[in-house]
């Protein structure tokens, strides 16, 4: 029995087809591909030098040396054009002449007329969070103490970024495996700040402040109550926080972990919230470890844009993804996902397994 | 340098970042895993027992025999249900009591009213139209006529869906390769038929309809006009068609091959347009195998939904892209894709290899 499943937020319907499960796979898979032996990790204590000079580091050291735990460092291979010297200069000035609070709640503004051959220049910053200076794999690898210090490190570097004018946008996310992505297995997550705000969250915040209007209430905060009441999708909950697999997930084993209390930036929440954080983002990425051996996955934190006019409404989470589905011309061609997983089952599988490591 | 350009049909911004191809990549990828060599491939001729029976053969054959070259079957995991017998039996009733010309210019009607957890049945046919009796891998390797034949199976079962007034929206697509999401290599497409229009679809089709609006004229056949007149980004023309790589391509060698003229409906072309199209996708596919061996790609063949009303917008073309870059994170969470490839570049590269394969 297929079934649809809306997901409000992005206005996109899910097909869930449990059956396809069950295909034959003619095709080997190893989503963990093999390490040349002659390979010299640049983000192994040690190697510093083969990365750009370092923005952070946790512990902080006073000079480049062995002490750090987690190091940030600028992309050596950017998607993006670093912030210009004058912007920096004039935090008032912002790209395209117009004040930012105009601009992002306006149409993205376009340097060129052409319907058919847009383009306009991007800038932002692109960091690497290098988690351990030892070659881990995994945030399982480390201490609870030194996961909060990789947290920490987004929060500085989000609150880093939010206080230059000309950026409009951050998101820290995590590629593990080469088919979440990644080109290096060390323990590593990403930091990218443009210069405005993607469509698609746009389109979110515009979403959430739709449904406050007409429902009094905000959409995830609702959210996390029916889910909650329901209890059919839940993995773990804590004093401040949901953990579950989303009605509408897009694909298999898909986690967010919601506070139940809306507020709009991770960046500034406080201590305790913050080690409550840690302890569950190291327990739902255990589960999927012990669920899903060597399988590859990504996650996103996902901030309020820096505009403050969205304060009001954006809602600041972190989604877990596992990579088991790729996505295929069905896709492609009607932006819908085909999930052979229902999230019910995801939950329970889950769920099963975080309890298991709490024993 | 990066840039960003604009999609204005899918109103996505696509940044440009070829400084990535540069980055150290410490896997060994493989993107046509291997192949256990107990399987038993169900596709090839001998095993049509291991499939669903066929719906259509080319040539047609009066009982499963080995004279076929192209075998349409039911997917035996399909990713929706079958359309019911009741729906079969009276074409005017639709699933979820609206007539169809009605339901499909609103918004998608809804069987829940929680804005929360939408759900609803979705039906149609997801069906495997089957290349060749023997093991082949690729379009290239089949002749002229044989390809022929299989693009006559998409015109045919198209037709055929489309008489069904329960479904709304059709397309056919391929995944060749794992990473394209293949699970079997034996050469074949899909035929996926539902009993609604994807939001996405939806969305480009009034898209489509506001810029004719605006502009009294054809957004693709403007498109057409504007690519050739630039010339920068055409891989191949035709009488009737242009083969290029899109200005805001999302994935590098990302190829549109769009008649020039505007018809809502791949399944209505006639016979010469057919022959004309058959060589330029065979071509494109061998070019893409030249400059990028072994590599995993998807195509979607995009037809006007069934709806007649916006047959006066809908311009049917195919689109075809290799898999060589990999969604992550950042494009998880911001739907802003990061292409290291410019479009000129894939445009000139796979230009060479169209014009070396016609010597």
């Amino acid at each position: 029995m297929s079934e649809t499943r809306y997901d409000w937020l992005s206005d996109r319907w899910v097909i869930f087809a449990p059956r396809r499960l069950k295909r034959p796979d003619e095709f080997l898979h190893s989503s963990f591909d093999k390490k040349p032996t002659h390979f010299v990790c640049p983000f192994c204590a040690g190697n510093e030098h083969n990365t750009p000079v370092e923005v952070l580091t946790l512990p902080p050291q006073t000079r480049q040396s062995r002490g750090w735990q987690v190091r940030v460092v600028p992309n050596k291979f950017p998607a993006l054009d670093p912030i210009p010297e004058s912007v920096y200069r004039s935090p008032f000035e912002v790209f395209g002449g117009i004040a930012r609070s105009e601009a992002s709640t306006s149409t993205i503004e376009k340097t060129s007329t052409s319907v058919m051959f847009q383009t306009r220049p991007l800038h932002g910053a692109h960091e690497v969070i290098i988690e351990s200076p030892d070659h881990t794999i995994s945030l399982s690898e480390i201490s609870e103490s030194h996961s909060l210090l990789v947290l920490e490190a987004y929060r500085r570097r989000l609150s880093h970024w939010r206080a230059h004018d000309s950026l409009r946008y951050a998101c820290v996310f995590k590629n593990v495996g080469t088919d979440a992505g990644a080109s290096l297995s060390h323990a590593h997550s990403q930091l990218i700040a443009t210069s405005f705000v993607p469509p698609d969250v746009r389109r979110s915040c515009q979403r959430l402040q739709e449904y406050s209007e007409i429902h009094n209430h905000h959409y995830f905060e609702e959210l996390a109550e029916q889910e909650l009441e329901s209890g059919e999708r839940i993995i773990i909950e804590s004093e401040n926080f949901v953990c579950f697999a989303p009605y509408a997930s897009p694909v298999p084993y898909f986690v967010s972990i919601l506070p139940k209390r809306r507020r709009s930036r991770f960046e500034e929440i406080d201590d305790a919230m913050m080690i409550e954080f840690n302890k569950l983002v190291r327990q739902i990425i255990e589960s999927i470890e012990r669920c899903l051996p060597n399988t590859s996955y990504n996650f996103v934190l996902h901030t309020g844009p820096y505009d403050p006019g969205w304060d009001h409404v954006y809602h600041w989470r972190m989604e877990i993804f596992p990579r088991i589905t790729k996505a295929a011309g069905f896709e492609w061609g009607s932006d819908c996902y085909i999930n052979p997983v229902l999230p019910e089952t995801a939950a329970a599988e889950l769920s099963e397994k975080v309890q298991c490591s709490r024993i």
